[in-house]
Formats: C-alpha cells, structure tokens, sequence
C-alpha cells in the first residue's frame, strides 16, 4: 500500500495528458474532499493554480501559505483516501474528479464563472454557505454516467413538511419530467424532494439525489428504500466522502450543486425561510431560471414559492405542468408548451351588430326583422344582413312568422 | 310636460357655465344612454366634437352623418328620456353625467386617452365589446358620491363558479380593503363578486356593483338582497338606462368600466377564457395594475389566473393578501406591504466557523476544543475563538470535562 505522499510525488512526476487519471490526483481530491468543508472559496483558487497534486503535498508540508493552512486546520495530519475510496467501492460509488470525462464541466461551469466574483479580500467574499464556488470532486454512486444524466435535467425542491397537493404535484411533475426523457434532480429529502424522485422512478426514468451526507449514508433513514432504487437506477452524488454526517451547515452548501447541476429548479412548496428558496437563489445567481408552481395563498406551504414569484429580482417563472417546466428549461423551437385549451364557442367569429342581434332574439315566439333592430339597437338593413349567417351557425332559425333564438344542439351520440 | 326637442333647444340657448347642469343636457344624455349601446367610438367622438344636446338634436332631425345615424338605426324615433329618469327617481337612482362635478373624471381619463388610439375608420376599429371608450352618462343608485367613492377603489373579479377557496379569499380581500378605507368595485355576480362585496360590506365599507342591466333590476336574482344591502351603502353603477336587461355582450361592455373606474384590478379566481380576464386585460390597457391572487395548479377555475400570470404582456403582479394589493395601487411610501414574518433562528448571525462548531459539538458527552476543531474542519484556535459567542447565545454549553449542545430553550411559561 502507497502512501499518500508516494502516490502524490508519482503523480506529480508523470507526464500530462496520457488519457486515463493518475490515481494520485484521485487520492488528491479524495483527500481534499475530506480535509476541507466544500464552498471554502480561497482553498478551490489554490487548487485550482497549483493543481490538487501540488496543492495536497504542500498543505502536507506545511508550505503552503498560512490563509490556506487554516482553512484545513486540525484536519492537515489525518489520511482518510484508501479507506474513503475502499467504502465507497464497498457500495458501488466512485469519485468522479473535475480531471474525468465524466466530470459534469459544461453544467458546472456556471460555478466557475460565479466564484470568480468574489473579492480576494475573505472578509469580503460571499459566506461558505452562499459562496457558489465549484466541488473539488463528486462522490457519485450508481451506474449512470453523471455528465450524460445531467445534460437534460431539472430540480424540483421543495418543503419537507409538504402538504398532500404539494407531493401531489411533485409527484406528476416528476412523472411527466421522466416521460419527456427529463432527468429530475433534488435532494433526496421527505415531502417534495421524495415525491419528484418518486414520480421519476415511477416513469422509469433515471433521477439524481444530491446528498448532504456521504454517498452510503441513508439521510432520512425513512427514505433508505428510495436511496437504494435511486443507485439502481440513478445515482446519489455528495461532495462528502463516504460515511460524512449530515451536519445542518452542509445543507445549506449542498443546495448550490443541486442549482449548478441543472438546466433550471422548480420549487413546489415551500414555506417562507426554505432550504427550497435558497436553491431558487442559487440557480438564480447561475443564469438558470428559477420556477414556481403556485399554491392556496392560504396555505403556509405555499408563502416562500408565492415570495419567489412577487420577488422582481428573481425573475421567478410560474409554471404548472411540465411542458411549461421544459418550454422554460428547453432548446427554443423543441420544447414549447401547448397553450392552455379555451372551449370555442359559435359566438366567437360573431361580429358586434351580429352578437347584439343574438342576444335580442327571442326565446320561444319569433319576432319580425324591425322588431329586432329596436332591440338590438341598430339598422333594419344590418339585421337583415346578419341573420343568414346567424341562421346558417345554427344559432337562430324562423318559424314562418319570425326570427327566435334556435335550440342548442343536441350532443352527440344523443337518441333522436 | 316639455318635448325633449323643447328642453334641448332650451339648453342649446342657455348661457353655459352657470354652475348646475341644464336638464336639457342631462335629458340629452339619457336619450343617447338608451339610443346607442355603449363603447360605440364614432358616437361618443360625434358627441365630445359637437355636445349631447347638439348630437341628439341632429340625429333627430335626421341632419347627423350617415355614418352616425346608423348607429342609432331603429332606435332613432323613440323617446323614453322622461320614463327613464322617473323610473330612476322611483328606485333613488340619478343620472350622473360628464357636466357634474360627480362624474369620476380623473379615473374615466385613462378612457379618454385610450380611445384617441382607434383608428379613425370604423372597420379598423376594435370590436365594440373590447374598445376602451368612455361612457356616455351612468346611471347611479345609492347615496354616496360616485367621484369620491372611486378614488381610491379596487376592483375584485373572479370567477361566478368559483370554488370555496375562492370565495374564502375574495370575502377576505373585500374586507380587508374595506377596512383599509378602499372601496372595493365588483359586478355584482355570483361566486367572487358577491364574496368581495359581501365581505367589504362586512367592514361597514361601501361598495360599488357595476351592472350590465339597469339599476333597478336584480341579476342575478339570487343577489337581490346583496344589491338592496349596496344601495343602501355604496352604489349601483349602470350604463344602461333602468329596466334594460343584462344582455350577453353588455358584460364584456361593462367590463371595462369596473377596470376604469378602479386604480387596479385583483382576479382571485378566474377559469382559461373567463370574463375575468377580459377585464384584467381591460386593466392594464389602461395602464392599472393587473394583480392575480393564485390557487392551486390542480384548480381549474385558477387555470386563467395562473395564465395571466405566466402572460408576460400583462405583467401581473402576484398578490395573497389585501396589503399586497394596496402596496400595489396605493401611494408609493403611504401604502407599503410589510414583509411576509419569517421566523428568527439564534443560527441566524452566526458565522461559517461559529455553525460548523455548532454542528460538531455532541448532544451528550462533552469533547474537547482539539476534538471540536477536527470535526468542525478548522483551527483549535478558530474553535476557542468562536465557543464563547456560541455559550453566550446559549447554545453550546461547558460540562466541566468538555463541550456540547445546551439543551433547547424552555417555552415561556412552561413549568420549572
């Protein structure tokens, strides 16, 4: 068995660009996944001059300068890769790192782009668990291939504590996502979260849970069954290695990912102050727009989506089915949703003169042409002009003595 | 008994501007009331261009253009001015016309600007049921002033088959205004309507029904009682002279008076091609806010809310309570909205450092600072640094041999 430091100083040796990763800079980002709480803004710079190889052996070393130092703090000493590799072997995962073909890079580079906002001063950067700062690797358990499943996804979150109409409408928001060949990404967490992976599963369609807690961790344990369908037919992906606990701050910093990873989230419920809001802000910030499915305004589950959408800075859209989700999230041209089906009616083409003559024709006795002028409020002449049409939709008919309003027709398929 | 041809020449005579209005020209204008259905562009331009008094005196002499004589067509002969206005009498109605200094000028003025856009060719002019055209006199029952009434007014609209959601939410949004010293305007329908006039009536509040028949009829019939309780306390509102009936395409007339005389319009719940939304786009042709209470996405009498919502051209405003509505039409620093409450956490200020202290410290067993910091992933000193701040908040605490989670605060008056 290699030590850490050998396997970084054969990595550090070997030439570039040979195709497939140098273990070494696996065992790097392994360890750094670790070593440092993910969203550390000035860490993910280092790495990202020096390269992880060079990264880990200095901050090892105690060269690395002191800022960086202490963002690793007590953590710099202990070794955890072999075993956080061997255990997420164990349970079918691996550590997809930024240096792999499956490194989801076009969806993450909204990151980059965010991260490079940030002052160089700390105390001036954004708070670790705002700071959109891209992963050092993903821990990814399950058979897909990460990048291909996030190509054409969507995140649907929302409230824990959700209401029946909100699984409800997660559920089939999830359903019919996976129908359309939609991937569905959320947080794997009761209430909403559930219901979207749920009705994803349902379609037979592969969905994402982005985890706060390790890869073979089941967080809630009530879900440990969904997690195990998820890594059969999807897969869970965390920043943390195997085994990491769900620790509240960790939440906070995870809802960044499930923003970067999509084309768009849809927030179902939630209430005012949500983890489901913080998502919305995130994706916001990334350029990927933001949806709302409204609710009750009496409901308290409904008060943060109905803040998202009054929010003009949030440029929240409401949606309330999916092919309003894909017409917002799709490729122009390919993904527009039908409009909203209005019953026609036959008054529709009516002119003005030719509506006022309906409505003054009477029920049962029928009337001369003047007569209905007078009532109608216009010409003999534009009477006289309007009603063949009328009597042709079927809407009017004579009765030998005078015009009368005609009986509806019948339905189809009614007896004679 | 005068003629109308007599009180006309009468007023034509009289000097103008001598303070009251001559019954000439309100008995002018009551004929036109009745001779032409309202939102007529070419008639009410003849009418502004040349005076009531004038006009009627030239269709009656058959001397008006064609064009404007076949407006008028059959009606032309008739005369039931004296009738009309006795038969308002009866009822305690009036006839309130652009010469008094009741006459709701100052909203009416957006129809003023609003018809100057049509064109001046009548077969390229909007259709009469949508042209924005300012009423020609309205016919007013109740004891209070229309002008003062209207100025700061609202109206509510929704759906006649609305749900019991529905209604829940327009009572409380009528009384709500209400109280707020708003006078809410609605049409007087079943379903929201009646629940918003029902509900501002409720806050001792008045109210103005504005009808599609003449002000001394009940319809629907069911609402007698409500437009008895309206009279008494606010207004009824009429373009059409008493006893007309309330015909299919006077609604969508009428539609756009509720919108003009009103600083915004508020749908709570409306289905996909509802009367609702004909008037909320009324609304914001006239440049009011349009403002759209959501429901749920399950509901389909919120389909038509939800798509005004979605309707970038209109560009409504999502709203859930009465406040948010007054934020939108009222003064801008007199009537603003206070911020939805949002629960306060004593996690709130603390730093990145300070909650991942937090979320290492055990439940039970107390650790040391050094254990802390290895959990927490950062420096010993960084935990030292932040442990009196998390005791003072009350939420670590020191067993003696190490430190973990103070237990959760006792609710006040609980017993020791």
């Amino acid at each position: 068995m290699t030590t850490l430091e050998e396997d970084l100083e054969d990595a550090a040796a070997a030439p570039r660009g040979t195709g497939a990763v140098h273990p070494g800079v696996r065992r790097a980002r392994a360890w750094l996944s670790r070593a440092v709480e993910p969203g550390t803004v000035d860490l993910w710079r280092y790495v990202e001059e020096i390269g992880p190889v060079e990264a880990v052996l200095r901050l090892r070393a105690g060269s690395a300068p002191a800022g960086i130092r202490s963002l690793v703090g007590a953590r710099v000493a202990e070794d955890a890769t072999l075993p956080d590799l061997r255990r997420a072997e164990g349970c079918g995962a691996r550590l997809v790192v930024p240096e792999d073909d499956e490194w989801p890079a076009y969806q993450l580079h909204a990151l980059t782009v965010a991260v490079a906002d940030e002052p160089l001063v700390r105390r001036d950067q954004s708070k670790r668990t705002q700071a959109l700062v891209p992963p050092m690797a993903l821990w990814v358990r399950g058979p897909a291939r990460l990048d291909e499943l996030t190509e054409r996804s969507v995140a649907v979150v929302g409230a824990r504590a959700s209401s029946a109409y909100g699984e409800h409408v997660a559920g089939e928001l999830g359903h019919q996502l996976g129908e359309r060949g939609w991937t569905v990404v959320s947080g794997g967490a009761f209430g909403i979260d559930g219901a979207a992976h749920r009705g994803a599963l349902a379609a037979e369609a592969p969905t994402i849970a982005v985890l706060a807690c390790g890869v073979d961790r089941s967080y809630p344990a009530g879900n440990g069954a969904l997690f195990h369908r998820i890594a059969e037919d999807g897969l869970l992906v965390s920043e943390w290695p195997p085994g990491c606990a769900p620790l509240r701050h960790r939440f906070l910093v995870r809802n960044r990912l499930i923003a970067a990873l999509t084309r768009g989230t849809v927030v179902v419920e939630a209430a005012a102050r949500s983890g489901a809001q913080a998502t919305a802000h995130r994706a916001q910030k990334l350029g990927r727009p933001v949806m709302v499915v409204p609710g009750p305004v009496t409901s308290a589950l409904s008060v943060g989506c109905h803040e998202l959408l009054r929010d003009e800075h949030v440029g929240a859209v409401l949606v309330t089915t999916a092919a309003q989700v894909v017409e917002a999230v799709g490729r122009i041209g390919d993904d527009l949703a039908p409009p909203v089906e209005r019953p026609g009616s036959p008054r529709d083409g009516l002119s003005d003169v030719a509506a006022r003559v309906l409505d003054a024709s009477p029920v049962r006795i029928g009337v001369s042409p003047e007569r209905l002028a007078r009532s109608a409020g216009c010409d003999v002449l534009d009477v006289l002009r309007v009603l063949p049409a009328l009597e042709l939709a079927e809407l009017v008919e004579w009765t030998g003595t005078g015009w009368r309003l005609a009986p509806p027709p019948k339905p189809p398929g009614a007896a004679a």
